[in-house]
Parts: structure tokens; C-alpha cells; sequence
């Protein structure tokens, strides 16, 4: 009999995340029934996305209490009633905070590609690469000769989407928090500048540095951040709507008060949940492994261990500690 | 000699605009240079984004202190040293609060067809109308079947706006203050529907009247109307941003705290300014003629009479006051 390990969602957060919010169970793993396989997890992600999961309803269901909480993982088959699942495959999906999930026929399954470390198929070339792939090539139309602006810079999707801007062409400006960061987004992912958000007056510097305005502004953060960008869009600009990890805990929802700025310079503030675009990752995840074997793209990758930690992993997230995506290794 | 009567801007509002904001003046009138025209102002119109003009640089540059105020006029042409303005000549441009203003060859100015009343060639067969033709159909892009909501409803280019919808096949349902605007909208412009946001709670009436969302929200309005619609967004749905008459009068700026329901709707919030489409004004225009004559557009213009009256047909404009494009004459 095995064991599963669970996290489950214990209380809803007011304000900040914290490990307090999650309670540790123990229950059997159950077998799987016809059509069904059984996933060990390999690997847990953390994203900013979980904290809307735990309040609201948003693009998903919220997460009920007691119920294990909901997240991006990577684990192999380790028994299968399901001819599509052969055991010691590798698949990606929504397990949950768990060792053991039952993966169905219905269910939105990736296969994890054997030759690419597991830790890059959860970040660059996962589900993360390709939200900074669909959302700034998509979404934000970018042009040779652009200047791109990316928030949250030296996480996992945003130092994507600025080496894609680079790789387009464009000039890329990354904002993020601290000079470890900083140093990183220049020297290793080869940004054209990057912002301390933490250090820096944020406005001045992007009238700097984009003396023409920011045609593309990916934003990952929300809140003041987003608002100097909109005091410094160019004629016809476009605001990528990922995400905003620096309101998720507020319980007051503040919003963008230079939206207007959108009128003065007509331009665009547009938003996109990665879910559409899976069907449509093949190709753009070949581009993008294409762009990593060749050295045009650097990927980070912050892994914890142990089960234990896995809110400390989340909660670490949003004090902007980790360096690139951050995962927690459960298992060999 | 002719004498010129003038609205200079006397200072800067802080807060709601008062008829105190401005200060008569009088001048001769002056005599065109070679290439110059003069016109006399017949009609000056009064325009929400005239209060931007008043407090910064917007779209175009502030007005500065003791300046004539700026403002769209159509006036007659009464000496000319330029051939390509004929005395008797109707013609429109931003002439300003004034009786008489000189014309030059590189100026914006348009002409005024003699067939259709001066009145309806500054509300529906003129800036108004184009402003509701292009922002609604380029960039809010709605489908037949569409819901199709404004605010703003009952002025000049909200009323518009509806009426178009209507005609391309949307349910078109407006936003505006009071009964009798509503009955308006209902009766005389053929709206599906319409909410009283000064006696309706304006969520709940969204979403009993949009189950759907709505899918393109075309706003005048900005504040609390604009939050309503973005949570009852559609998937898809877009955003015109049109004006924010709501906030104009406001020192401190306040966002759309809805706005990341463009993310989970996959949403689009995009701005216009209509001066960029003024050079396809030619088939657009006639098109909204078209609708007129055969009765499928109706039109609804409020006029005061006198120049003395003009500061105060402004802050009517912002009280809500006017029953459709507010307009002053002030010479036959």
C-alpha cells in the first residue's frame, strides 16, 4: 500500500500567503480504475497563479477547503488501466500538492519529452516558456526595433519573455528586485538593461531608458509598477495582462489609475490564459528548445526538496526569493 | 471693425469645472493675412475631453492661461485671401470660444455640407458621429448577436454608438442618468434596454441583462460603471475607451480595480482618438447620413442660445444636464 502525502488547502488566506494556510495529510494512493493510470510526482511546481486558486474563482474553480491543493506537477506512471499511459512515462499536468494522483482519459495531460531534464520541462520548456512565448508574440505583436518592458524580469516566465524580445529583434528592459537579479537579467540573459524596483526610481528610469516609449510592456506584477508603464507607453503600445503577483495578497483591489493613458496614446491592454495555447505548444516548444540548445536562451531553475517544503516554496514565490522558477523535487 | 468676443481660460479648475474657470474678454477682430481666411462662429460645441484641455497636456497641447478656450465650432467664412475658402463657405475645425477666428491652410478644417442642418453636422454627421462609427466598429469589432453595452448613453456619441450596434445585428443596451434619458433611449433610439445608474444598481441590472457578458463595452464614462462592466465582461469581450467624463472633474485618479478580468476573460481595453480617422471621414460619414434619412438613426441635439451662455453649457455637460449633443449658437 502507498502512501500519499498531501497538502491540503486549510484555510483561506487574508492577505499574504503563509505555510499556515496549508494542513499535511496522509492517505492511502488509490488504485487506478479502468481508463485510469496512477502518477507518482516527480517534481511540484509553484506558481503565482495558486494564490488566486485559493481565493476565488477565477480561470478555475477555487480550491475547496480540505481538498488537496491544486498545482502544476511533473511525476511518472507507476501502474496504468489505461493503454494510453504505459508505466515509467513521464506526464505533466494539474496533480496537486501530493505524491500520487490518478491521471484520467479526459484529464489535460502533457507528455514530459525523455530528453530534456525534468526541472526545464517545468520551466522554459513547460507551461511557463510558453506563456512568455503565446503571451509576447501573441499578445504583444512585437516589431524589430521595439523596446519591450518586462515585470517580474528574473522569474520564470518574465526573463523568458525578455530573451524572446531580444531574440525579435527588439530591446529588451527587464524590472525585477534586486542587483543579484539585475546583474543575472544583463550578463546571462543578455537583457539590454534591467530595473532594481527595490533600489531604483522606477519611472525615471524607464523614461531613460525607453526615451520613445515602451511599445510592449509584459506585465507579471500589477500595481505601481504597471502604472508607470502606462506614464510611459508609446503611440500605440500594448500591455500584456500575465499576471500580477504584487497585488494577489492584497484584499483591497487597486486599480491601474493611468489606464487613460491608454486613450492619450491609443493603445492596448490585453489579457490571455496559457490553457488556449497548449494545443498549439508543439511548435513553439521546438522553437524554444531550439533557442536553449543553441545558447540564444538561458534558463533558471530553483528546485527545494523534500515534501515538507512545499509552501514554503510558494511563500518564498511571493517574497520574490527565488532565483527563476521555483519547483520542489518530491521524488527520484 | 469687427468686435471679438472671447472665453479666455482664467485658471485652472481643481475639481468640478465652474462657469468662474473662465473670463470674458473682448478684441478687434482680426484681418486674414494673405492665405488666411476668416470665419464667424455660428455653433460652438462643448466636449467632455475639453476638460482635460483645461488641467494638462493631453492629446494635444494644455491651453494655456488668458488663451481663447479651445473648442470645435462651425463658422461661415467672411473674408478670404486664400482660394480655397470661398466667403459664405461653411466650415469646422477647433476654432475656439470666440466670434471670429482666422483660418490657415494647414489647419484642420473641415466642410460643412450645405444640405444638412449646421446642428446635426457637429453631433451625429460630424466629429460626434464619426467618434461612435470608428470606436465602435475598429475597435470594439462586434459580431451580430453580440451584447453591446455604453455608457454614456443618451449623449451625443453614446446615443450613437447603441444605434449603430442595433443596426449591425448586437443587443444594445445603455447606460444613462435618469428616467427620461432611459425612456429616450428605449423609445426613441431603439435600444434594447437600458439601465438608470442614478437609480438602478447598476452590477445587478449587467448581469440580469447581459447573462451572456457583455461582449464589447464601449465607455464614455469611466469611475464606478466602468468596474461594473469589466466584471460582467464577456469571454473575449473588449473595452473602448472612449472617455471617462466620470473622473474627468477628479484630482486623484482612480484605475479600474476590475481590470484583471481582462486576464481571466482574455480581455481587451483599447483607446482611440478619433483625429487619426478624420481623413476616412468621407464614407463614414455618409453612411451615418444614409441611416438618418431612412429613419434608422435619430439624432438628438441641445442647443442654448447666446455666447454668454457658453462656460455654462459645459458645466451642464458635466452635470449630466444635456439632452444629447450640447451645442451653443451664437449668430445666425
Amino acid at each position: 500500500m502507498r502512501t500519499n502525502r498531501q497538502w491540503l488547502l486549510g484555510k483561506r488566506p487574508k492577505g499574504p500567503v503563509a505555510e499556515t494556510h496549508f494542513r499535511l495529510a496522509e492517505a492511502p494512493a488509490p488504485g487506478p480504475q479502468d481508463g485510469e493510470a496512477l502518477v507518482q510526482n516527480l517534481y511540484l511546481s509553484t506558481d503565482p497563479t495558486q494564490r488566486g486558486w485559493m481565493s476565488r474563482d477565477t480561470y478555475l474553480p477555487v480550491v475547496r477547503l480540505l481538498e488537496v491543493m491544486r498545482s502544476f506537477a511533473v511525476g511518472r506512471v507507476v501502474e496504468s488501466k489505461n493503454p494510453a499511459f504505459a508505466p515509467g512515462e513521464l506526464v505533466s499536468g494539474l496533480f496537486g500538492w501530493q505524491d500520487y494522483a490518478i491521471v484520467k482519459q479526459h484529464q489535460q495531460v502533457l507528455r514530459v519529452p525523455q530528453d530534456v531534464p525534468i526541472p526545464q520541462s517545468m520551466s522554459a520548456l513547460g507551461v511557463t516558456g510558453l506563456t512568455a512565448y503565446f503571451g509576447l508574440l501573441e499578445i504583444g505583436q512585437p516589431k524589430p526595433g521595439d523596446t519591450v518592458v518586462v515585470s517580474g524580469a528574473a522569474g520564470a516566465t518574465g526573463s523568458v519573455v525578455g530573451q524572446i524580445a531580444r531574440l525579435k529583434g527588439c530591446r529588451a528592459i527587464g524590472i525585477a528586485g534586486g542587483k543579484e537579479k539585475c546583474e543575472w537579467l544583463v550578463r546571462e540573459a543578455r537583457f539590454d538593461a534591467a530595473i532594481d524596483y527595490k533600489a531604483e526610481d522606477v519611472g525615471a528610469r524607464l523614461r531613460e531608458l525607453c526615451p520613445k516609449g515602451i511599445d510592449v510592456y509584459f506585465d507579471n506584477v500589477g500595481g505601481a509598477i504597471l502604472d508607470h508603464a502606462l506614464a510611459c507607453l508609446a503611440m500605440h503600445g500594448r500591455v500584456v495582462l500575465c499576471g500580477a503577483i504584487a497585488t494577489y495578497n492584497d484584499d483591497a483591489l487597486v486599480g491601474p489609475k493611468n489606464y487613460l493613458n491608454l486613450l492619450l496614446k491609443r493603445g492596448r491592454m490585453e489579457g490571455f490564459i496559457i490553457l488556449d495555447y497548449l494545443a498549439r505548444a508543439g511548435p513553439a516548444l521546438a522553437q524554444l528548445a531550439g533557442w536553449l540548445k543553441a545558447g540564444e536562451l538561458v534558463d533558471r531553475v530553483d528546485v527545494l526538496e523534500g515534501f515538507e517544503n512545499v509552501p514554503k516554496a510558494l511563500v518564498r514565490l511571493f517574497a520574490g526569493a527565488n532565483q527563476g522558477k521555483q519547483l520542489v523535487k518530491i521524488a527520484d
